[in-house]
C-alpha cells in the first residue's frame, strides 16, 4: 500500500486489488445467495442527517462545490457509515419497498479520524441488513449472525472467531444489581480487554458500584458459550431481573441457530459493542491467533434507528471492514499475491505479421470464457514468457505454425501438449488468486 | 430513481439496482477476459492535481474535515473522473508496475455541474485504459476499441453506434487547408450535430475560413467508413498535409482490427470529441435510434496526459457513463426490471415448527450456488407465494411433508414437479434478469 501523499486513503497494487475484488465478489455472492438484494446509496448525506441531534463531535467530511454560487445548497457531508443512509433510503421509499427488506451495500465510507493500522479515513465496508415493517423476530437476528458467519467461511482468510452477545442480557444483569447508569457500566465493560480488570474494577468503583456486584460483572465478562444448553452458565451466577430472562431467551435462539452453521457461533458474554443504537442482539468477529487486531466485522439489532413520525422499522445487521481486513492481512502476510493479471494465458505472437492469428485464438478463448492477453511484442519466446510470469499468467498459447498443431504450456509444471482453442480450459487450481497462510 | 432531496445523487430501487450490478459485473467480465485488472483509486485528490495550471473553472467537489484543526492539511476534492486519478497513480508507482499496464474501474465520479437527464453530480463509470513505458504503437488503439465493441455487445442494452476518428486527420486536413486555429476549428465542428452546418460556416466564417475550406470541412464531416478500405473517400477530397496522411494510416489500422469484431466499427469524419488531452483516436457510442441522448461512451489516445519529469506514458483509454446509460435506459423503458430479489427459489415453510427443515433446504441449494430466500412467514401457502411473485422470484421449495416428497413450483409456468435439492437447479432463463425491448 502506499497512499500518494494523502494519509489515510489507502490504494492497492494491481496484485492486491485482484485479491481485494476476490474477497468482495465472495461477499456479494453470499449476500445474494441468502437472497439480500444489491443497493448502492449516494455517498453524500445532508450533514443534518450525519449528526444527531446536539452531536458536534463525529469526524465526518463536509463536501462543498467549489464554486458553490448558492448560499442556500444543502450542507451536506461524506457517509462515515453504511447504516445511516440505508436507514434514510428505507424511511424515503418504504412505500416501494417490500418488508422485510434485506439489502447489501458495498461501498466506501469516510472518517476524518487519525490514520493507523487498521483505521483509515476512506475504506471499503460491506454491510448486510434485514429491516421489518414495524416487528423484526429474533430469529431474523439468528438469521444474519448466520449470514455472516457463511460469508467469513468463504472468505479466504484466517479464522474468524465470532462473537455474540445481547445488550438485554447486560442490561438485565445491571440492573439485577441494582446499577441504574447502564451506558457507563456498558461502556467501562466493553474496555476490559484494554483496561483489564483492575480498569473495569477501579472505574465501576469510582461509580459506586459495589464490590460484591464487580465481581459478578467480571465473572460473566469471563464466560464463553459454545451452544445455547450453556445459558444456564449466566443464571448460576445468580442475578435476576425480567430484561435478563427476555435477552437469555433471545441468546438462547441466535445461538441455537448458530449451532447448525459450519463455523463456530460463540456466545461472548463480555461483548457490548460501543454503539449506542443497539438494543438487542449484538455480533463481533475477531482474526482467530490476532486478538490485538481488533475486530474485522461488527452488527448488532437496532429497534429504534430507522424510525420516527409513526414509522417503526426494526432492523439487524452486519457490516464486514473490507479494508481493515485486508490491510490486516497484507500486513501479516496471511493473503498470496501471486498473480497481477486477471488473464490465464498469454497468447504467444510468433510474429509482428502473424498477430492476426493469435487475435483470433483469443477471440475464441474469450468466447468460452477463459481470459486471455495477446503477448504485446513478437519478441524472442523466451522475453514473451517471462512477461507472462512477471504477470503471474499460468500459461502460454503457442498458435499452431508450419504444420505444428497449437499448444500450451503450463508455466507452472513446465509442461507443454497440444491443445484446441474450442476445448482447452484452464486448472481452477492454477487461477487461484488468494491463500490462507497463516 | 428518487434523489431524496438532493437532486443530481440518483439512487435505483431494488429492481433496478439489480440490473445495474448485472450491467457493471458485465463490463468487468469483458474487462478481465480480456486481460485488464481491476483497480481502486482513493476518491480524493489534491486539488491541484484536478485543476490544470491556470484553471479556476472545474466544477469539483472540495472535501474538507468538519473538524479541520491543521491549516496545512492538503486542500482536497472528489474527482472529476476516473483518469486523471489513474494516471496520478501511475506515475507514483510506476517502478512497481508492468507496462504496457492495462487497468479497469469502475467507481463513482463527481461533478457539480447542473443537474439534467443523463448528467449527474455523481454518477459510474467504467473505465478501462492501457498506458505504455514511452511508446505505445497504435495496435493498442485498436486493441481499446475492440475491448469497448466487445464490451458494449455484451450489455442488456439496445445497440450501440460505435464512431471512431483519429484527431490526427482532423487536424492534418485543416492544417492542409491553411487553417492555424485547430482548437477553435476542432471545437465548432464537434458541435455540428447541435448547430447544424449553418452554424458550422457562420463560425467558421467569422475566424476567415475561405468558403471553399468549409465546403470541404462539411464534406468531410459528412463522411461515414464502414471499412478501412474506404479511407480513399477522405483523400477524395484532395487535401494534402502530412499529419493528415499519418492519421489515416492510424485510422485505418483501427478500422481494419474493427473489421473482426462481432458489431460494427465506423469511422465517423465529423467526430473531435472535446477534451484536448485527445491526440490520436478517438471514440463514442450513441444508442442506435436515439442520438438525441448523447454519448453513452467515450475515449481515445492521449500522448501526454501521464507524463512529465523525464517520464513519458502515453495511454489509450475507454469509458463508459453506467450511470448515464442506465438512467436513459430506464427513463425510455428499454430495459426491464423483473426481479427485487437475487434469490432464485423461496423456501417454502409449512409450519414455524418445521422451520428449521426448511432452512436445511436453503443451506443446501446455497451450498451447491443456488440463491433462496426461507419465507419470512409460515403462513398460507397462497400468501407465502404472493410473496415470491412480489419479489419476482420464480421458483417457490415445498419441502417434503407428511410422506410426500420436495416439490419445485415454477412460478412463471405455474407448474410443480418433484424435486431433489441435492441435484435440482433453476433454468437460467427464469433468472434473466434485464432484457432489451426497445
Amino acid at each position: 500500500m502506499a497512499e500518494g501523499g494523502l494519509k489515510g486513503f489507502p490504494e492497492w497494487l494491481p496484485e492486491q486489488e485482484l485479491v481485494q475484488q476476490h474477497v468482495i465478489a465472495t461477499v456479494r455472492r453470499q449476500f445474494e445467495l441468502h437472497g439480500f438484494t444489491p443497493l448502492l446509496t449516494r455517498s453524500i448525506e445532508k450533514i443534518d442527517d450525519l449528526l444527531g441531534e446536539g452531536e458536534t463531535d463525529k469526524e465526518i467530511y463536509a463536501v462543498q462545490r467549489l464554486h458553490a454560487d448558492r448560499e442556500d445548497e444543502a450542507k451536506v457531508a461524506l457517509h462515515y457509515d453504511l447504516t445511516v443512509p440505508f436507514a434514510r433510503y428505507t424511511l424515503e421509499r418504504r412505500n416501494q419497498l417490500i418488508f422485510p427488506f434485506r439489502r447489501y451495500q458495498v461501498q466506501p465510507a469516510w472518517r476524518g479520524e487519525r490514520p493507523q493500522l487498521g483505521r483509515f479515513r476512506e475504506f471499503i465496508q460491506a454491510d448486510a441488513d434485514v429491516i421489518g415493517n414495524g416487528t423484526l423476530p429474533v430469529r431474523f437476528d439468528a438469521e444474519m449472525v448466520l449470514l455472516l458467519r457463511s460469508t467469513l467461511d468463504a472468505l479466504p482468510v484466517p479464522p474468524v472467531k465470532l462473537l455474540v452477545n445481547n445488550r438485554k442480557v447486560l442490561e438485565g444483569f445491571y440492573r439485577g444489581l441494582g446499577i441504574e447508569d447502564i451506558t457507563s457500566t456498558l461502556r467501562t465493560v466493553d474496555k476490559l480487554a484494554k483496561i483489564k480488570a483492575e480498569g473495569v474494577t477501579k472505574q465501576l468503583s469510582e461509580r459506586g458500584v459495589a464490590d460484591e456486584a464487580i465481581a459478578k460483572i467480571l465473572a460473566l465478562s469471563g464466560i464463553e458459550l459454545a451452544s445455547a444448553a450453556e445459558i444456564d452458565r449466566v443464571r448460576a451466577l445468580g442475578v435476576a431481573h425480567p430484561l435478563l430472562d427476555e435477552g437469555l431467551t433471545e441468546l438462547a435462539e441466535v445461538l441455537r441457530a448458530g449451532e447448525t452453521a459450519t463455523g463456530k457461533v460463540i456466545g461472548a458474554m463480555h461483548l457490548a459493542r460501543g454503539f449506542d443504537y443497539y438494543t438487542g442482539t449484538v455480533v463481533e468477529g475477531v482474526l482467530e491467533g490476532h486478538p490485538e487486531l481488533g475486530s474485522v466485522c461488527s452488527g448488532g439489532r437496532y429497534d429504534n434507528l430507522a424510525s420516527g413520525s409513526g414509522v417503526k422499522l426494526p432492523g439487524m445487521g452486519v457490516s464486514i471492514g473490507i479494508t481493515r481486513l485486508l490491510a490486516y492481512c497484507f500486513h501479516l502476510k496471511l493473503l498470496g499475491q501471486a498473480r497481477r493479471s486477471p488473464a490465464a494465458v498469454l497468447v504467444v505472437v510468433h510474429d509482428e505479421a502473424e498477430r492476426a492469428a493469435s487475435n483470433a485464438i483469443a477471440a475464441e478463448l474469450r468466447a468460452r470464457n477463459v481470459a486471455c492477453l495477446v503477448s504485446d511484442s513478437a519478441a524472442a519466446y523466451g522475453k514473451q514468457i517471462k512477461v507472462a510470469l512477471q504477470l503471474g499468467i499460468p500459461y502460454a498459447w503457442f498458435p499452431a505454425k508450419d504444420g505444428k498443431g497449437h499448444e500450451v504450456k503450463d508455466l507452472v509444471a513446465e509442461t507443454q501438449s497440444g491443445a484446441d482453442p474450442a476445448t482447452w480450459s484452464p486448472s481452477p487450481e492454477r487461477l487461484a488468486l488468494a491463500f490462507t497462510s497463516g
